[in-house]
Parts: structure tokens; sequence; C-alpha cells
């Protein structure tokens, strides 16, 4: 299917609500075990979403309209979460994840993009070129991943609890 | 993590307003396209749990307290939705399966349910013997399973709109 904006900001603005939903007023053991050694709990990946939207996304379209391919992302830390969410409750990062998600759509529209500028291209540290419309995609796709990580991740917590069941449950052994 | 009753209702409850915030008003080229042959789409994903509630989870409950391993479940047809859901429109199945939910929340609450009961065992077709206990953990995988699969058959749909972020984005390639 091929990108039309406003599927990205109805995609992307269902998130917040989506988390909030799944997660606020959960139990700790529900949102604060992954899936094993150097995985992430729920609570990690909303902290990594907020990191996106402070230093990946707008950022990055910015870049990709004034500087074209002559200036290379910076580097996203995928783990800067650690750090950033110490401390800090569920409650508190689902409501910064709003907030900073609202002004991204915000920034967004503030855009005006048109389909000549979303063929804009940019140049990722690693990938190489990449345009403004490919951004946005995987912007979709990944919010939609960490949600599917998210219900995955709480799913393990009864790998053990549903018994014979494991055998047609192959969200499980993903 | 043990089960606890209090955990498979809170959880179980998120499901529908889950399901509506990502479902609802979404253009049809994201409810109706799937993965590929034989898989399901999002749209088909709505239609399959109403099932289960119809047949599946609160019924086969029934059947552990009444009859224990006496009498093996009914089996479950998985794709029972393709006949079912026919002519139906996305919206009056979230709201099909709101009611139906909330009907088995219900009953789950009506059964007054005693840690021993949870591990009064009954017979499954094919899995042989499971205990009411694992039966609600399958509950409650087998919806976060489907929420996780209705955010991947989406996100698959810009499998190639977000071109060499293909690469960063596992879900598009479980």
């Amino acid at each position: 299917m091929e990108l039309q904006l406003e599927d990205v900001r109805d995609i992307l603005r269902r998130t917040p609500p989506t988390l909030n939903l799944l997660l606020q007023d959960l139990p700790e053991r529900w949102l604060m075990n992954n899936e094993g050694p150097k995985t992430w709990s729920p609570y990690d990946v909303v902290g990594h979403l907020i990191h996106g939207e402070e230093t990946d996304w707008i950022p990055r379209a910015k870049i990709i309209l004034e500087h074209g391919e002559s200036r290379a992302f910076t580097p996203f830390n995928r783990e800067a979460m650690f750090e950033k969410s110490k401390f800090k409750s569920i409650d508190e990062l689902l409501n910064t994840f709003t907030e900073l998600r609202a002004e991204s759509l915000q920034q967004l529209d503030e855009l005006n993009l048109t389909p000549e500028m979303l063929e804009k291209r940019g140049l990722h540290p690693e990938l190489g070129p990449v345009t403004l419309s490919q951004l946005f995609a995987a912007w979709v796709v990944h919010d939609l991943g960490h949600i599917g990580q998210i219900v995955r991740v709480m799913s393990k917590q009864y790998g053990e609890a549903v018994g014979p069941w494991k055998a047609y449950l192959p969200v499980l052994t993903r």
C-alpha cells in the first residue's frame, strides 16, 4: 500500500490512547517483566517511544526538508530509556508520550507537506538514502510493532500458566 | 507468573476498548487486507474473537465446572467468522464483541470461583486434561495474541512503503 499522509496521522494519533488503555493501572508484575535478558518490558517500550518523539521522527523529517542528503541523521539511541525513564512512574511516562505525540502531530501539520516534498531524500547514517515518505511509513510501523511487542511481552508472563494450550498460542513462541 | 483472577478480569476488560481505539473509523484498506493467502485481516480477527465469546471461553468454563473430565469440550471452529461476519460492518462487529465480552465478565463473576475450583480439570478434545486456571490464562493470552496479530497485519501493509527501514522493523518479518 502507498503511504497517505491522512493515514499516517490517523494511525499515529491512536497510539497514546491505546497504550493508556493497555497499561494504565496495570500491576507492576505486568508492566516491569520482560521476555528475558536484554529484552524490554512494557514500561521500557513506553520510554523508548518517548525518546523517539524527542529525537527521531519529527527531528529527522526537519533534517530531510532542510538539509536533504547533505547531512546524515543523528544516530538514534534505541536504549536511551534505560537511563531516561529511571524513577518515573508508568503514568508519568504515558502522559509524557501523550503530550509529545500531540506536539509531533501538530508539527507534522505545520510542515504543510506536498506530495513532492514527501519524495525528498535524506541520509540515514547506516541505511543510506531514504525519503520523507519512507520515514513516515517507518514511524507508523514502529508504533504498531511496539504495540505488538507490549502485548507479546505481557502474554509471555502466562507462558506457563496456559499449560497445554501453549501449543495453540503462537504469540508465546514468537 | 501464576494466574490471579483479578488480573484475568483486568486484562480481558481492556480488549474491547483497545480494539475500538485501533480499528474504529479506520479506512477499509487497513481493515480488510491480510498478510497473504489463508491469513486473517483485522476485520476477520474481530469476528473470530466474537465466536470465542459465544462458544469457547465461558461455555468451556461451565463444562469444566459441571462435567469435569467426563465430557470433552465441543471443538472450537477457528474460522467460523468467515461465514458469520459476512455483510457486517466493522462497527457492528466491534459493538457485538464489546457486549459479549461484558456479558462474559459478568458470567465469570457469577461463577464465584474459589482457588480450589480453579484447579478443577476438564477434557480438551485434542490437548487432553486441562484446568480451569489454564483455560483462563489461555483466554488472556489469546486476547493479547490477537491484538498483536492486528497490529502486525496492519504494519505489513506498509512493508514496501518503509523502504530500507524494513531491516530495522522486525514486526514486518514475523
